[in-house]
């Protein structure tokens, strides 16, 4: 039995750009992509790609360059996950909320050869090339056109004139060029032999982290790590052939979960959206018959307190995650004709690996019930091994009786190969032990699913009591006038800490009646001391609520009067 | 970026075996096996296989030993799936359609430490071991006893001692003991921590081929490969959650198609059967309301010309595979409310590695022009990285035209790590250049599907044209008469050879009107010259028509009267 060894027949590196020549096999036929009034097929996605990656090869990009790309959810955006990786490069994908500083940091830090701007966000790009130093060398940027909304050539040029970059000049490893993102196509052989991983370990992709708590970090996954958490997302998700997929989702946002690659298994339609209004949303899943469509809880809020919410003809599929949705906007949505599924991942992660898996029998619940379970985060998916709870004294598994908190740690297949240059960082995270420590704090509850209870930084301890920030939360979004509310610590002389409730109003309530409103439904400790009120939260550049600022806030505010003690 | 490698907490072997504890968690309450009047859970399950996994260790089985296992589709043939691998040991599923003389051969050369024995096959399984020679260490037998069919203890107790074979005293490393399967199920424990491969590349299964054209070999698959060939054959087949699926399949045929492994993922409910008739298949699938089920073209065939066959309340998926389906019998049995599908895969893959990816738009086509595409092998599925058609002499792939042939070759995940003590056989059969040489004969169409013509040995070469035998075969099916065909070459002095059906009938035809029948559907050299009419065309173990019989039995035919031109 030991001599049989892996052969060049059964070793080939496993790589989920393989996915794409088969969708040109099977859905060749098939729209792959729509936005505004552009339509393309997977045969012409299939071309377009390998276009455009032996235009990066024959640009001079080699194997395990880094190519950026920040742009909205466009055709080009999405092709571009396919085509880097197919010219040997490690994709980028750049939050586009992020501002010209940290792009600038970012592009000096993974060494980008090439950047890929959408017009739109030519002048943050510009900016953020503006900034390098003198001596280190600057990415050549390639402006993708937004031809839809630019009209015709002429109009084009007159666009790409008026901003403030000209379509680029510049050179990769010594290759002069001048060129748009379609030009890359026009010029690239469509018969091009892409180039494969040599090892399935191999980087593909590296994404910066937007953390709450902490500085960015390049996470670099590889092929094999993609690979395998695509087709695990698409089992957990039950995703059919050819969905209609609305990508609300960023697709630089931890890679679009996977189902950027995913969609081509499946032969897909992409619903590219530039920005968008729950109006737009609306409108594109009527217009395209939408199927699926994932987003963080604030996407699923947006959708729920829409003036232009109305029930759907057909149910649409929505993927949450990235943090746990409230009840209340569960149930809201879900009564229009959503069906919500909530996923937990994070950027060390390829995608969604702890998902709520659903039970038939959880439908005859009542509704509050059912939506309190499914804002547990659940149970690991197909492709992750192993996922625990363990305190953090002892170092073991803490008790399944959803009360006892602990980290939640990782291991399995569509984990990072670790973060880039950052050796201690990586040693840090994924530790000797074999876990990958998430920073989160949860429990498992006695049926074995998992709940977050909170990011590590945010347990309010009061009183020597843990108050898990999330908890409080899910009661005040429970009340019929909040919009959006964060609970952060704010110092306190008597009690070190007390909770401090930031909440924006979509009706008419007091802080003495929010205050009122929780202490009917939580322990006395749990209940907000204080209740700022704030037109609109401020948010980091992934959507989640920007829980530091508003520590900051709580920090400088006046000591409360008296002693606090109720 | 080259810093960066594999850790201990990404790089945790892939295998199937996890798959189990989630199903616990996730489908606890739901039923995972249905057999007579015996049903089981997914807690259940879990747990009787951790026990019998801790039994197995229990009694010596260390890591790499191989454990067989001769039985129809009972509870425990589905439960020892997991739980042999979970003991370390390797599994070996026997085909219980095979003679004692070769179970005797395949238990020697993968030294067997135990054999797991269905009551009903206790006679074959003590023939098998008693042909053991001299020096040679027996397996210890384990009797698994048919509880639903025998009844009460008493009943069961009776039953064993009637059997020649007593339940079973014997040693695995040494250590003795006396038992039956339910013994170890009770002795075990279910907190036992199952073994996990240390590498996973590690040997999990081994299957001799029972092919039609050579000796048997004992491929062994990694459970790397079965652990994605499990993933892939979900996502190719659109498996939804919580099916039921209706074993028609015996579970030994490559190992049930890696769907033993696969409805644990989706928490599917299998439906057991012993032995079956077209009635029993009807029966089941309207008492368990069955949506999948999967079995080679006999047994599509069976359904179809059932006189118990009647239209289906729901559709039932129905996947084939290991020969192409003839396009009467698809019509006949869609006809019916099954969805066929159609897939390809072999002993040397872990599963379905090649599946005719249905079109939209062909439903729009007339029905015998659809089945005709579905008797398509089609495109490789996820799993596999290539496939490819090869110019025997080039070595270069056909045209894609249709029409010109060559051998079909396979590169990827999920191919085996070779055959067992045979290291000729396994370099003959994965060669230098990185593919794995299938033997069979296929062509790819202009959409880039794949069709088998033949397997290599089944062409007949007539005055130099190439016939296939499975094209005249799928003319001679579409004929209302014909039940069973099969055709090969017959020698002759003029001709070189000619070819020659075997024909069972369901309805009335003269050979002269066979013939006449394809002279008008055929090119005039590939209608056989002969037919011969059988009450039932022999079959290999696994169903598949003995064609090496059928060409012996040409080979000895008095030669033709005069020259046979025509």
């Amino acid at each position: 039995m030991d001599q049989l060894r892996p052969t060049s027949a059964n070793s080939i590196p496993l790589t989920p750009l393989t996915f794409l020549e088969r969708a040109a096999t099977v859905y060749g036929d098939c729209i792959s992509i729509q936005y505004n009034n552009t339509t393309f097929t997977w045969t012409q996605t299939h071309r377009r790609c390998l276009q455009v990656a032996s235009s990066l090869a024959g640009l001079g990009i080699q194997r395990g360059d880094v190519v950026s790309v920040l742009a909205f959810n466009l055709p080009a955006m999405y092709e571009l996950q396919f085509s880097v990786p197919m010219s040997g490069a490690v994709l980028n994908n750049l939050n586009t909320r992020l501002d010209a500083r940290t792009i600038s940091v970012m592009l000096i830090h993974c060494e980008a050869k090439i950047l890929f701007v959408d017009t739109h966000l030519s002048v943050l790009a510009q900016e953020a090339v503006a900034r390098f130093p003198p001596g280190i060398r600057r990415p050549v940027v390639v402006l993708i056109t937004d031809d839809v909304v630019l009209g015709n050539e002429e109009t084009r040029d007159k666009v790409v004139d008026s901003l403030t970059m000209q379509p680029c000049v510049g050179s990769v490893n010594d290759v002069d060029f001048l060129t748009t993102y379609e030009d890359l196509v026009e010029k690239g052989d469509s018969e091009f032999r892409w180039i494969r991983p040599v090892n399935e370990w191999d980087p593909m992709t590296i994404n910066y982290t937007s953390g709450t708590t902490s500085a960015p970090k390049g996470v670099v996954h590889s092929h094999r790590a993609i690979f395998i958490i695509a087709m695990d997302s698409l089992i957990d998700w039950s995703v059919p052939k050819e969905p209609v997929y609305l990508w609300t989702l960023p697709m630089f946002h931890s890679n679009g979960w996977s189902f950027t690659w995913g969609m081509a298994t499946v032969g897909g339609t992409n619903i590219c959206l530039h920005k968008f209004t729950a109006k737009d949303v609306f409108s594109a899943v009527n217009r395209h018959n939408v199927t699926h469509m994932c987003g963080a809880p604030v996407v699923l809020n947006m959708i729920a307190n829409s003036p232009h919410a109305r029930p759907l003809k057909n149910p649409v599929y929505f993927l949450t995650g990235g943090a746990p949705p409230p009840a209340a906007v569960v149930l809201r949505t879900e009564s229009l004709g959503f069906i919500v599924s909530h996923g937990y991942g994070m950027t060390e992660v390829a995608g969604v690996v702890v998902s709520c898996a659903w039970k038939e029998k959880w439908n005859r619940l009542p509704v509050a019930h059912r939506a309190s379970l499914k804002a547990r985060q659940g149970v690991r998916t197909l492709g992750l091994t192993e996922v625990n709870v363990i305190d953090e004294k002892s170092g073991l598994g803490v008790k399944h009786d959803g009360l006892t908190q602990g980290e939640i740690v990782l291991k399995g297949a569509c984990l990072m190969l670790g973060y880039l240059k950052d050796p201690r960082a990586t040693a840090m995270c994924m530790k000797k032990d074999g876990w990958l420590y998430t920073g989160d704090v949860g429990v498992i509850h006695p049926d074995g699913y998992l709940e977050i209870k909170d990011r590590s930084k945010d347990v309010i301890i009061t009183g020597g009591e843990n108050v898990s920030s999330v908890e409080v939360e899910s009661v005040l979004y429970s009340n019929p006038a909040v919009h959006e509310a964060a609970v952060v610590a704010r110092p306190d002389k008597f009690w070190g800490e007390t909770p401090c409730a930031f909440v924006s109003l979509m009706g008419k309530a007091s802080m003495k009646e929010l205050i009122m409103f929780c202490r009917d439904r939580l322990p006395h400790y749990m209940v907000p001391k204080t209740v700022v009120f704030m037109e609109e939260l401020p948010k980091t550049a992934t959507g989640k609520i920007q829980k530091f600022t508003l520590r900051d806030i709580a920090k400088k505010m006046v000591p409360p009067k008296g002693n606090s003690r109720m």
